[in-house]
């Protein structure tokens, strides 16, 4: 009944994505070292979670191939600064079709991979959180739907549990938080289970605070959740998640701006995030804080 | 700020829908001629429009032939019994797939059709509404994507427009809400909009007062709407929807029970919402009070 | 997260309340023998509770001469109609003003009782429950304030829970929520805590759904609660009570209309708010289970 | 629909208030120059209005002569510092009982004034805004009630609106606010009106992100709005407010502390709330940018 505000929060950044951003911006990291360097410096600047998608280091359009997501976790591993891995397992899921009258055949743009293959890298490289995209969607401007089916989750979630990963739930919308209290009550996702509410994706749940709050109404207790809005309410989300109870994430994947005609780096956002959280009264958490809270196993940097 | 109910309210009845709900009721009409007779049924018992899929006259399964809505049409058209046709476009939207490692192609089983055949029964129709399901969403418990990309949609609204058919956009989700505005602002939906607020069909939005009032409150404040819920949440949703300000939907596609044991017809649960309605102090609205309401023009029957 | 509707649904009927209705419906019963009818009349309809205040058996002015309260409770307790008796604790609390300028000094139409004389029909009386008004406001049309500092609570709340009745909280707003959970923390309102939303009674919360939402969800799980709204909002809210997850309270103190120009009688209110209960699917409770949710002792008919 | 954040914030400093806080920190001003210097910081750390209170010079016990806002707004209009100047009405509302058994006669510990009195200093100082506390109810933890009827509001705002200045409705709670909308369809507060949400004063609406949304929901679209939240969650508010499409107010009448252990100037709250804000996005107003807004009309400094 007072305000439930979080006191102690994480720092979530989302260093790269697989936006066709690439080319808008420089400071959005290709090859497995930038991408590492980027998530390395934004560790610094205060994040606690670096939240990794790969790219082609020459085009920078998005990829999956296990050796690039090995290569950034064995960079970020053997650098000196302590942060929580954190991988996609976005990728493989991006259903296209040609026009609106050959609906019957994928279009050959089309990116949709087994549940095998899509946890391929988690099982290799095993981070300490990978992502997994709670439900199906048009995602995004681009005509191009997000598949993950029921059936397909549970694959994977198993998977990611079986290989001691914790799992990072996205929920785009209030359906896809929905499945994700049933995949944690059929016992699939253990606790501690942790959620990220997706806000203002087209066309998933929009970031206006009405429907927020909704959402954040139907996070069990005793779960922990982050939440994150695009562009231009980035920043305000960061205030909007602490107030709401929650953790918060930044990051090039979601925003390349830092003001109004200004590129940002990755460390610059995480560091305006650790300003509106001090600047609220709350206190931003260390990567092993954040092992302690969501019972994470530290890996170790890859004998050489 | 004083409660915002609506106390002049249309009732839509779902007549039999495309679940798989014809073997677990003898009350699931199947053919047109059983389709078409449960839907004036519905109308004597208040009723102002009657929303109709189509099925296998033997079999029950859903079918999407327009000779079969042509049927329906033509004998509720026939019929003495005045009332508002609302078809639906919701079917060759199916996708599937086998297993979760055989992503890269469709499952036999997928019904996907191009914009011009989905729409071919509404063009020919000319029902006074029909439907546009407005996203793309993993789909109740049966592990099968409803597939309306953007593109799609805005493909079947531009021919349901033309065609001189009011469109009922239907939101099983909070995101699919936010695209219908976008189409409204677009100016491919028309003013008057309807749109009606789907709530609890997996794994779209859960239906607690929360969510509900989220939706409600994203709706324009000159849009016209209705809500339902599944299942035993189905006349509860009755009073929700006009505490809230809208309009709405009973009948046997999103529930069979009557009370618990007793099957239901949709005459029955027409009857049973004219009571919820009537005893909440609001006035049930006839089908020409919705026609000029929603401005719609009203059919003449066949001429033979 | 689906809808936590309440299926199992008490009712209280608000006999008459001390508004200044008397004269403007015959039904509004005035003497002890009056209103006990009434009351046993509502119960045979379908309340299990019946809340009563008592007036000036002529005049049908507000009252709270302890013999009036102790003829309408034997008459109560005599009948053979079992049914849960909440007395009001209401009276005494009602400052007035004379203008805007002498507001050093109360008004002689003043109704300003100690603590022990506001519950003395309580302590006397031993009703199961009797009601205590969690909070000072402007209380609707009339210049009048509503005068309980938390002080007069705390020692009420203790008077009458010394006594063995059962508390019902009345929150005309969301502070009044606020300190009845506080007073439930200090211990001063024991197990278990029944509190009733008072919506839409100027100038407290308004009955919009939104305030209503923000009030229930801060309803402590484990509490009982229920809720009304005044005049025409009266029959609307036994729907939004029960689709919330509470009970409903109809009767004569909060409308005095059945239906436009047709004036209602407490009986006939109790039925119409059983037929929107039992239509949505709950069912009403009895006497005795509402004693068993409630730990409520049933009072034994005054001995002759 | 999208989050409808505010990018253009104005920041009242509420300066000193009446609560029993001057013996707290040496940094609560107590003589009219103590006020106006404090104010007056404020103002140069961004602070577009100062909102004040006067108190005893000596003891800093909460005063009402119209002697003392006479000083303090000269002061500050004479200062070369450019700001909007919002006095306080709220006092002279002060009810008090000695114990819960002599409730039918006023402490003497009460202060209550008449219309004409509670605005005399309004009348005569003629600040741009002046405050009007809109309701009655239990304030704070100490036994006392503060008395606004609703005679009274129409009285004060009456004169208020007479002398030119503008008022500032406070809302201590939903009820509060309904009567706000009341006052300004009787036209009794004009155009631009301008409500500050109060959140958190016991007993009054609790700052519960749910009760606070409900009641940003209903302040109508076309208001100008602030809020605020008492002690540890003042900061936090300020980017609540901004998030919901609010102004913020900041100050040591409502928190004394900068951070745990560290007592707060005025100036160092306004400054935080600013980097709070810019840091979020948002961009903080000037006075004349305020007066703008408001149809504030800049006083002149006292002839000499």
């Amino acid at each position: 009944m007072p305000l439930a505000m979080n006191r102690e929060v994480f720092i979530t950044c989302a260093v790269t994505g697989s936006g066709g951003t690439q080319d808008r911006s420089p400071h959005v990291p290709r090859s497995p070292a930038q991408i590492a360097e980027s998530a390395i410096a934004a560790a610094k600047a205060g994040a606690a979670v670096v939240h990794c998608h790969v790219r082609d280091a020459e085009t920078g359009k998005p990829a999956r191939d296990p050796a690039l997501y090995r290569e950034v976790t064995e960079r970020i591993r053997d650098s000196a600064t302590d942060v929580v891995l954190n991988l996609t397992a976005g990728m493989g899921g991006d259903l296209l079709f040609d026009g609106t009258e050959n609906m019957n055949r994928m279009s050959a743009r089309s990116d949709m991979a087994g549940a095998a293959e899509r946890v391929a890298h988690v099982v290799e490289c095993r981070p300490e959180i990978c992502t997994l995209d709670c439900g199906t969607m048009n995602f995004a401007e681009a005509d191009y739907v997000m598949v993950n089916t029921p059936g397909m989750l549970r694959d994977m979630a198993a998977r990611m549990v079986a290989s001691g990963v914790r799992i990072e739930i996205e929920a785009f919308d209030t359906g896809h938080l929905w499945f994700a209290r049933q995949l944690a009550e059929e016992g699939i996702i253990p606790d501690p289970v942790l959620v990220q509410l997706c806000m203002g994706v087209p066309w998933g749940a929009p970031d206006d605070l009405n429907t927020f709050m909704a959402m954040v109404n139907n996070v069990p207790k005793h779960w922990h959740w982050s939440a994150f809005a695009l562009g231009r309410h980035q920043m305000p989300y960061v205030a909007a998640s602490v107030l709401a109870g929650g953790n918060v994430r930044v990051g090039l994947e979601d925003n390349l701006w830092l003001d109004k005609g200004v590129l940002a780096t990755n460390a610059q956002l995480v560091e305006r995030a650790v300003t509106v959280i001090s600047n609220m009264g709350a206190r931003v958490l260390t990567p092993a804080e954040v092992r302690a809270k969501l019972k994470l196993e530290k890996r170790a940097p890859v004998a050489k």
